[in-house]
């Protein structure tokens, strides 16, 4: 009798617990939309459908792919391929069908799309209660859609925003079959299941962190929404985790969740400590849930978090880009990623949107031709149709790295007009993804590269290159210093190439001064590379009436207790048109050293320097460029061509030079390299085919606060710089003995034409 | 007395003489101009203007060049430079301001410009007479103001137009002193004192005569139009003589002059034989010779020589472009050069007024964006405003070579949308700029190069590469056979590289079809290239909709008394995506061989093939290409990189790779290239990133009057392929067994797919 009274209790509070579901249920079906799309805005919406351009060009042609998709049926393959197969891209395309056939719903008011959003996860619902992990092994984090967790956050942040626009499509029994058996052990198996996953400080929790809280404001799960915001606790997680890149999973003190991880990687700047790759990548979790966030929480202002960080991050990430638009690939980064990319879509969208408006932001939005399809994207096509467009002038710009901006950073020097671009970086490690190349820079000319930064070693999504995943290469090569334009001693690794050193230091800002129109000027120093050494490098963009085109100047000081081999390599493209040097050939190509990259090299000649100014001029899309440095007796030239040790052909055979400068305890590596004329194939004419440099000499200034080099053109004239290296302040005067005068000036350099 | 007498007589005579000449000059000066421009061309040109935007645009472009230069005074500087060199450059600019002044003169009735020519006129005119050869040394035919006499001519040709723009403006003394002092001087170094520069056939001649012939015109002088329409006479030419590209100088029997090199050099479809790049170069004397012939002597109806065939070789070298109207690379070629060439506006411009309005020319003038500064520009001017525009389908064509048009030819396949372009090349030597290149082809992707040709080794006008003359990789490379995509016997290039026995053979075609626009054919044989050997190659370009975009079918059949080893090489560009065999990568680079280009190879990587189909995948500037090749046990793949021996790097580094067959008698390399797919680094998807053929095979046809080969694709179809190799007859009908049942067709080739 008890018995049965306790089971009627029971029935009875089940029976009450789910009229309040039911009822809390029906309540939130009323509001739906209203994670991304809202009701309010899907009415304005479709008030200015059919006037306003250029949203409507991009919902014609959502409409048509997916009118074409739903032709096509659904599919919804058991998962089985690595990145590039087909499991694994059918269920990428699967989660933007979601997302774009319940937006179409919305605008369209035509119930196919509703039904086939529904179709689709009822079979991704049938599927994942059965689903063992993924069968590719190699993740840290295996996934079940896919071969890891990261990949599975990106469908569920999709996914949720297809289920809020047809929330109300279906009825509670359907929504119950999609929730208890899809999103709700989707979003615990995301989180709690995959700690290592869920509470990094990393894009991948960020993606896992979006994932769980998307799903928890379409559901309107506090306690879903509670584990994004600030992740969960575990306790469980060792210290020497590490993840596939042999980035650590958990460090001392650290916090878990998107607050934490909008709080740590972001410097106040609104530069991502990963670099933009990985910060476009995280931009569309960030952006997107801080947009559902201002919509169901608005108490939050999480925009105007960290003063306003994102926003912020937006224009940073856009300055980070050459003139086509393209990111500049520091750390692990694929060339060829752009402000084109979908991401920055809604990035771009979303920050005009709740950032203000500001109008340069209208200027990305109408090259990218695209917008968002939600009130973000309406306001900003609404705008570029009333022409409130201003041109958006990438600035030379510094942004500092570290969350308190205080771990070094990325100096971008532009010319005046705005052509010739110099990338400096002197940040922190970058976590998992960085790289080993402090002090490093690429330099750009009208989008074209220069001088190159590698990049990474990985063909993303293309099968046939280890599944589309990092290659092994991008260790043993991408990572490496030699990989990069910067300075190696001892043909060793920054830090040894050791994640656990380089993430405890950063470089650290000399100067970056850009006041000067003609003579713009970034420098930094870098102390915990190698043991008891200290380098310190300075970037000069530097314009006058001589030159064609700017000048950049390269000093390189490099201080050491004891005696090294320094290589500064340079990674040019094209074609050697000629040398002031006798190079030396060898009849068979060996690899410049057996370990750190050095083995990826093929030294294709050697040329021992004398004692001048070495130059090597090149052809390179029909530009002229020349190198110029001051050698000393003993210092050698090394031709180099990347593909040593490859034998899968992963590596681009890209040309290379290497100064070295052996035994040596401290010196300079002063180099300049100019820009200049023009080749024509069509009427075969070469316009200002040479140097205009005669020659680059040390000034030896007896202080040693002070450095000094000249540039003597070949029309006479000398440049004379001088720079303190040991004060940096602005309102500091100098007065030092030049040529047996004395010289006064303000501030840390000192320059003069003679 | 008497001899009092006779001078008085002589004087009379000589009086009557001057007064004879002086009338005569009168008589002439009233017609000038007359040689290009004409005086009623300039009317019509002149009541026009403002009104003809293509023609007002081109002469404000002109007219602001000139200004400027006249600014920066007169520079006739004493000659001593090489090519790129400021004396060699500066000259040759003069030629242009010579000849766009007096232009300028005439259109707009400026004296400053007619003092201009003048005033530069004159210099030359003082400086000549004194003038030794130029001092450098390395021309078969030296010149006086440039190195060699083929500069020289160049500048007669300009500065012919320039003294007929201004003749009326000058006063007889002024005339004579020009005339005396350098044109007929001038006229007669580059004819009488070089007769082995003058009486070939070349573009060096065609240079040659026309310099004397435009100024003959200019002068009414006769004796030297019949001296450049005719040659000279001369008996001292040693035949053995050659020059520099060691070409022969004279060949028995051999005629001279203008006429003679339209006939011999041009075939009958208008190909010329040095191949499009010097065709280009040969096509301005060509064509403003025959505008001023027709002008002056209409009676010689030269546009209609040799049935039209100036005409006609304007469309042939319209043909000979990609889709970037890049001519495409056949022997000596500068890559980029193109139909946006100079000459190539004079010579469209001039095919259109004197060639019957072709309305197709219209739409290649318009891409040009300029015309020549004449009654042609005019014309083709107003017609362009008028909109009489029709496109310019290029077609797949076949133009054969030699002045009979019986000695092989060019065949050019495009496919439907005209992307695709295969190039191949069944011709005769092509005199000194020829390639030892039988049987080759190169082949392109909307302008692309999929499958490239080397080109030449030098670098024109960029004075650091070797005076921007041909560089000695030329000869050892870019000529070689392993340059090119066609077999190679023993590591020996066709006819052992040499140009005696080359010139006397040519390849054959066997078959040009194009009648069936799903499978276009071109197939050649060459029966000399190795002694007692047979070379059959044909290409097709093959459409089905089982491939996303035109499969080429390349199938190479060689057959010889001995056994010896067949090489194939094909060089790509871009990355190695993937390979279905065993590769092993050197830990050291060797070259690939010791001579006839392979000294200039190095070996990346070797492959035993098995007996299959063997497959490279590559990705090339977003695009996926598949190469597969039917290998039979003991082939190899040899991964290959252009580089070695190369201490100056004059050469490009590019990939390739060598199909190799050992010590075979005969055989076949049966190959087919699929374009398919697509990767975009901003959505980072792969597209059709995998072939689609599973297997090639060899059918056996038991009468070896028929071969045969079959492709099966992953969907499991079969095409089958049977091509009669001994009667290329179209009416002839076959019948044969295959797979124990008869098939029956009409033609030289069968194809089912199954």
């Amino acid at each position: 009798m008890r018995l049965q009274t306790l089971k009627m209790t029971k029935i009875k509070v089940f029976s009450l617990c789910y009229s309040l579901v039911f009822f809390i249920l029906i309540t939130n079906a009323q509001e739906h939309p209203n994670l991304i799309l809202t009701k309010k805005g899907v009415e304005n919406i479709k008030r200015q459908l059919g006037s306003v351009p250029l949203f409507d060009k991009t919902l014609a042609k959502v409409k048509n792919e997916i009118d074409q998709e739903i032709k096509s049926g659904i599919h919804v393959p058991i998962p089985k391929d690595m990145a590039g197969g087909y499991t694994h891209d059918r269920h990428k395309k699967n989660w933007y069908v979601l997302q774009k056939s319940g937006i179409l719903y919305q605008l369209l008011e035509d119930d196919k799309y509703a039904m086939h959003v529904h179709s689709i996860l009822k079979e991704y619902a049938k599927m994942y209660p059965k689903l063992p992990l993924h069968p590719e092994e190699r993740s840290y984090a295996r996934g079940k859609i896919f071969w890891q967790c990261l990949n599975d956050a990106n469908w569920l942040v999709f996914a949720s925003q297809a289920y809020d626009c047809i929330y109300n499509f279906l009825n509670n029994k359907e929504r119950k079959f999609l929730e208890e058996n899809l999103f709700i052990p989707y979003a615990n198996f995301l989180s709690k299941e995959n700690p290592q996953f869920f509470n990094r400080i990393h894009n991948h929790s960020t993606w896992g962190n979006v994932a769980v809280g998307m799903i928890g404001l379409t559901l309107n799960n506090e306690e879903l929404i509670n584990r994004a915001l600030y992740g969960i606790k575990t306790k469980n997680l060792d210290h020497n985790l590490t993840d596939n890149d042999g980035g650590f999973i958990i460090q001392k003190g650290q916090k878990a969740g998107f607050l934490a991880n909008l709080e740590s990687p972001f410097s106040p700047d609104g530069y991502y400590t990963e670099g933009p790759y990985y910060q476009r990548y995280a931009m569309y979790p960030f952006m997107v849930f801080a947009q559902a966030l201002q919509n169901k929480k608005p108490e939050l202002k999480i925009f105007e978090y960290k003063d306003n960080v994102l926003i912020k991050s937006v224009t940073a990430l856009l300055n980070l880009t050459d003139q086509n638009g393209d990111f500049f690939p520091i750390n692990d980064a694929q060339k060829g990623m752009s402000y084109y990319s979908k991401e920055l879509v809604s990035a771009v969208n979303i920050a005009y949107h709740f950032g203000g408006n500001t109008a340069e932001l209208l200027d990305i939005a109408q090259k990218q031709g695209s917008v968002q399809l939600d009130e973000t994207g309406l306001n900003v096509s609404l705008d570029i149709k009333q022409n409130k467009i201003k041109p958006f002038l990438k600035k030379s710009i510094e942004l500092k790295d570290g969350s308190q901006g205080d771990k070094g950073g990325i100096g971008i020097l532009r010319s005046e007009d705005k052509d010739h671009e110099l990338v400096m970086k002197y940040t922190a490690q970058g976590l998992s993804h960085g790289h080993y190349d402090k002090l490093s820079f690429s330099y750009y000319n009208k989008g074209d590269e220069i001088l190159q930064d590698y990049g990474l070693a990985r063909f993303v999504n293309i099968e046939q290159k280890n599944g589309g995943g990092y290659l092994k290469e991008n260790k043993s090569w991408a990572k490496q210093s030699i990989a990069h334009n910067t300075i190696i001693q001892d043909e060793t690794s920054h830090f040894n190439g050791e994640y656990k050193t380089g993430s405890i230091h950063h470089s650290d800002k000399y100067l970056f001064d850009v006041t000067n129109s003609k003579l713009k000027i970034v420098s930094a120093k870098e102390s915990n590379a190698y043991p008891n050494t200290k380098l310190h490098r300075t970037l000069v963009l530097f314009e006058d009436e001589e030159f064609e085109e700017p000048l950049l100047i390269d000093v390189m000081q490099f201080t050491s207790k004891n005696i090294h081999q320094y290589d500064l390599p340079l990674y040019y493209h094209g074609q050697i048109i000629d040398f002031n040097f006798e190079n030396t050939t060898p009849p068979k190509l060996l690899p410049l050293g057996t370990k750190n990259g050095y083995q990826h090299l093929w030294l294709e000649g050697r040329a021992n320097l004398k004692n001048k100014t070495a130059q090597v001029t090149w052809l390179n899309k029909n530009k002229f460029y020349t190198f110029s440095t001051l050698a000393n007796e003993g210092d050698q030239c090394l031709f180099t061509r990347i593909g040593a040790n490859d034998p899968k052909f992963n590596l681009r055979k890209d040309p290379g030079f290497v100064i070295r400068k052996s035994n040596v305890k401290s010196g300079y590596f002063i180099s300049t390299i100019e820009s200049h004329g023009s080749y024509s194939s069509v009427s075969e004419t070469a316009k200002n085919a040479f140097s205009n440099i005669l020659k680059i000499e040390n000034i030896v200034v007896k202080d040693p606060n002070y450095m000094g080099w000249s540039i003597t053109t070949k029309r006479g004239n000398v440049h004379t710089f001088i720079l303190c290296i040991s004060n940096n302040k602005k309102d500091v005067s100098h007065s030092i003995n030049l040529n047996s005068s004395l010289i006064n000036w303000l501030g840390p350099y000192y320059y003069i034409k003679n």
